[in-house]
């Protein structure tokens, strides 16, 4: 087949040069269409609905938007025993950890319970993941305390807070369900898993603070999030410290991190760890009655309140001074959630080879969280710790020391992103840690596109084949040729950069080469130029002008079908891609070019060239 | 030469497959300084100094930040004379200029004629450009004005909005100054030529609506420049029209579009468009004294002082609430007018064949502008009007209905963009609309990068050419395979879409494939990933496992020097990069493999292959 191929290249090639054309023509509408298209829905959602009969496409489209209507025919009584042994575990996670986190929001840990309750009832319906287990979680939690405190004390003016939470959940709800009826779920992609990394950790050393307020029972403790205050709050409150609740903290600090431990070690008593800290609830609530710990100083959160979830329509503000805060918050803490939502429910569905779809899951964790907040319970999503059985009862399982070694060895940038989360989320603010970190991932996208890499080619012995003589170290350059290769769309943004880099590549060629051999013509190699806008096509006229004027030739090789067509159109108006100077590829490009240097005839050249290219 | 590089081709080729390999190594620091040369100083300002001797070095390094001491030694009587007659008729210009800018800055006269004065001494000793000449511009001007008058009133506070004009000035200079000291010019990049198109004209409409509250006499005119407020104040206030001052206004109106046309229709007659704003403020100055126009309710701009300019650094601002805007004013109006100031050196360095160093200008514009602010000058640049001998004396000249349609032809996006500066400037504001249409244009390279283009590539028959199929209509593609381009950097941004993308490709060829030929092999030619983060690695590892689970094998193609080398450090943890798929060209992948395709013997395999090439 090598040699079959081969033959073919040598009988045919060299008779004829190959045309680099226009693409076949398409109106603007066209690919307005196809662009719309490939942005929006690269998942081609409707595909499944083509050439089916109406019937057909009206229980397709019930399944799209009811994906229980999907699965609920096929359920088994097998299934609803396993789901019956998980939904019974995840139980036992979810009070604790909803007393936890509605802690660690701010709001009444009955709040907590409510929201471990109603969401999984709507996401039943509208999910598509199979393995998805939706409640509270701390990030989002955590972010919602820390945002609304900033200007409304949750111990001064609770029922406010709570109307502000529940407010801030709505648009939350409203937020997601817009990004995946809007299909902007990309959104979500820009937090990068860097990013993550280091925000998980930052909000990891964040929630073990907060923690301190409880292990210590201190009461005077301060509003802010970030370390600084946190600490200086618990040394100068020493005297609130109160030895009764710091021992019972720590034995059952104590037992969590064991019970955790024997389930590492062996995997099969996952069910340790997983009932480990319902067992605390249990336990610290019969002591706490048996010796009524009140009296003894160590703190305890007081009855909760009896019944299922009680209505909170009236409870969402959509006025006053306020609302402000509440549409950021959601906003923010809507971001957040979806992202660990969506993650969680792709992680599995990879693991277990099926298909979530992003922008259908966007609308049914939205969709779940405005129903959830006109039924007391505040942001959900689907949660790493209760989705996977190998679950972290304690924070640190959210510090992923591998991860970030790997990133350090893979890309120092990305590190230097993650530290950024890390450090902004600990000393400045979660939402400004995260920000700042987004902020510098799009710089450092907007830095490559800014700068893009220009890269000098060179033959590689004995075949038409350029590549970057920095790369392969048997890549010659040839003689009269300056062959760049740019490695960016070019546009307004890069123009300026573009036209000095190149010519001072020019420059410092005119400067070392010698008398016999003055360069003649520089080829951009235009393979990985994916796009071009009005500025971009100005950079080739403003290039050709000023080589001409050095008695230099300029040469296109290869540009892409948006390319061409855009140059081709400019030419209409000024004739600067000439046809003879346009070539396919590179090696193309030198044969036909080195003919045409000096005038020599085509057999002495053909023996120089060789010559150059064997021995340069 | 064709032939002869074609022989080595067939004699060489066929015998080895060429080796992908890491680029020689270098350690983060080296990668580290490489990084920050190219993406900071792409011109290598320090090559000049190379292997001077230190007397050489320090005359060079001080005509570096004097260039005045570069020329002046060769500056002749022939350079004087022409200089002088330049220079009498910028002068000529600079008096209704000063005065018509400074009224759009809600300034006082006698402010442009003194900021007409100072600058431009202090530019010829700091500029490198021969033929920029600075004074205050009609932007910078009106945004200076607009963005001032939000928070204070010109004509109720004229001292504070003086100070505040004036303190603007010093931290537009600053922020300048410390763009070209931190080589960060290519912010200004960022204002495309289709920006600056729609903003020009924009600010034209705003500046002539501002102008009729001269040309009707009105006085009790709004403070806002937008399109709305500013027709309902005129229509409102029709009782102050002045018929006296509009009969006036609309005399020198007609004279200087006549005095223009002249211009225009004979260009050695420049000079009566050049002369004729001074002649119409001789005339005017003349009339209103001879009539007493006040007396006659036309308005007049009242006595200027006597003098050179006073010194202002008791007027500067640091501290009162005001400070932030005029922080805010002098980033936007210092970020205009060097966007201004560089286009119009470079325009003029390009046509007369000389370099401008766009970092040093920004020194130079920024140096000039915080010395202003200390001797009564405020905002001033290089002016496109001035520059030009072949200048516009009417604002209609910032229309450019040619580019426009060039924009309209090349590019729709562009064109949006452009639209949304223009009316975002008419409708909103002057910073908003500029800021607006820059988001937009961010926002279009951020979706290019998080929707990059795949395509699928097939052979040129004949040749081992791969192209996309749906450029060239003669590609064909080749049985078994599925050979992508993907033309991105690949990073945390587009690896969903990315791995959803191929994942649909692969989906559809398996649908539409018969029997005894399915896929066998999904070829990425990478020759167009010009970079990689972390995120971007595991999209690699997710696609190998997905795919093999399917029996389809991943092979990469000419991975860049980057690449290769962050895919082989994390092959050292996970084993996915193979190298026996790992290929230079989609050539010699596809002949590499074709042989291993269903363990058939090497010579049945060619014949095959030759015929599926040919005849597909």
């Amino acid at each position: 087949m090598e040699v079959a191929l081969d033959k073919v290249t040598m009988d045919q090639v060299p008779n004829e040069v190959h045309q680099v054309v226009a693409p076949p023509y398409k109106s603007s509408l066209q690919k307005f269409i196809t662009k719309v298209k490939e942005t929006f829905f690269p998942d081609d959602p409707l595909r499944q609905f083509k050439g089916q009969p109406l019937k057909r496409k009206l229980i397709l489209g019930a399944q799209y938007v009811f994906p229980v209507l999907q699965w609920a025919p096929s359920y088994s009584f097998k299934l609803f025993k396993s789901d019956l042994i998980s939904g019974l575990t995840i139980a036992s996670l979810a009070i604790p950890q909803g007393i936890s986190y509605a802690n660690l929001a701010n709001l009444p840990a009955i709040l907590g319970l409510y929201s471990s309750f109603v969401p999984p009832l709507v996401y039943v319906v509208l999910g598509s993941s199979m393995d998805l287990a939706v409640g509270p979680v701390s990030i989002a939690s955590l972010v919602l305390g820390s945002m609304l405190t900033e200007e409304v004390s949750p111990s001064e003016q609770p029922d406010l807070f709570l109307q502000l939470a529940l407010t801030s959940t709505f648009f939350a709800g409203i937020f997601q369900a817009a990004l995946g009826i809007l299909r902007l779920g990309f959104i979500i992609d820009f937090l990068s898993k860097a990013i993550l990394i280091g925000f998980m950790a930052g909000s990891a050393v964040i929630v073990a603070l907060q923690q301190l307020k409880g292990l210590l029972g201190i009461k005077h403790f301060t509003k802010k999030m970030a370390l600084v205050p946190v600490l200086s709050s618990v040394f100068q409150n020493k005297h609130e410290w109160s030895w009764q609740t710091i021992l019972m903290g720590v034995c059952f600090l104590v037992f969590l991190l064991v019970a955790r431990h024997i389930s590492i070690r062996k995997p099969k008593l996952f069910w340790v760890s997983a009932g480990a800290p319902l067992v605390s609830v249990i336990i610290s609530t019969v002591l706490s009655s048996v010796i009524k710990a009140q009296l003894h100083g160590i703190s305890v959160i007081g009855k909760l309140p009896q019944g299922v979830n009680p209505p909170s329509v009236d409870k969402l503000l959509f006025q006053g001074s306020h609302l402000g805060l509440a549409i950021k918050t959601g906003l923010v803490t809507g971001l957040l959630s979806l992202t660990e939502g969506i993650a969680v429910a792709r992680t599995f569905a990879s693991i277990r080879n099926y298909k979530v779809d992003g922008n259908k899951e966007m609308m049914a964790i939205g969709f779940m969280n405005v129903v959830g907040s006109t039924t007391s319970c505040y942001v959900t999503t689907g949660s790493f710790s209760r989705s996977a059985i190998n679950h972290n009862a304690a924070v640190i399982g959210l510090i992923d020391l591998p991860s970030a070694y790997l990133i350090w060895k893979l890309d120092k940038f990305d590190f230097v992103v993650m530290l950024t989360a890390f450090f902004g989320v600990i000393f400045i603010s979660v939402q400004l840690g995260l920000a700042i970190a987004v902020g510098l991932s799009v710089f450092r996208i907007l830095l490559q596109v800014t700068r893009p890499k220009t890269v000098m080619l060179g033959n590689i012995p004995a075949t038409t084949i350029y590549r970057n003589i920095h790369h392969y170290n048997e890549a010659t350059r040839v003689p009269g040729f300056l062959i760049l290769s740019i490695e960016a769309p070019i546009n307004f943004a890069n123009i300026t950069y573009l036209n000095e880099r190149i010519l001072r590549w020019v420059d410092e060629e005119e400067a070392t080469i010698n008398d016999n051999l003055c360069l003649q013509f520089v080829i951009l190699e235009m393979s990985a130029v994916s796009a071009i806008d009005t500025s971009g096509v100005s950079l080739f006229k403003d290039l050709k002008t000023t080589l001409t004027m050095k008695g230099v030739q300029l040469v296109l090789v290869n540009p892409l079908a948006d390319v061409i067509e855009k140059l081709q159109k400019a030419d209409e108006v000024d004739d600067f891609v000439r046809e003879d100077y346009l070539f396919m590829t590179v090696g193309e490009a030198v044969t036909s070019l080195s003919s045409l240097m000096k005038g020599q005839s085509p057999t002495m050249e053909e023996e120089e060239a060789q010559k150059i290219v064997t021995e340069y």
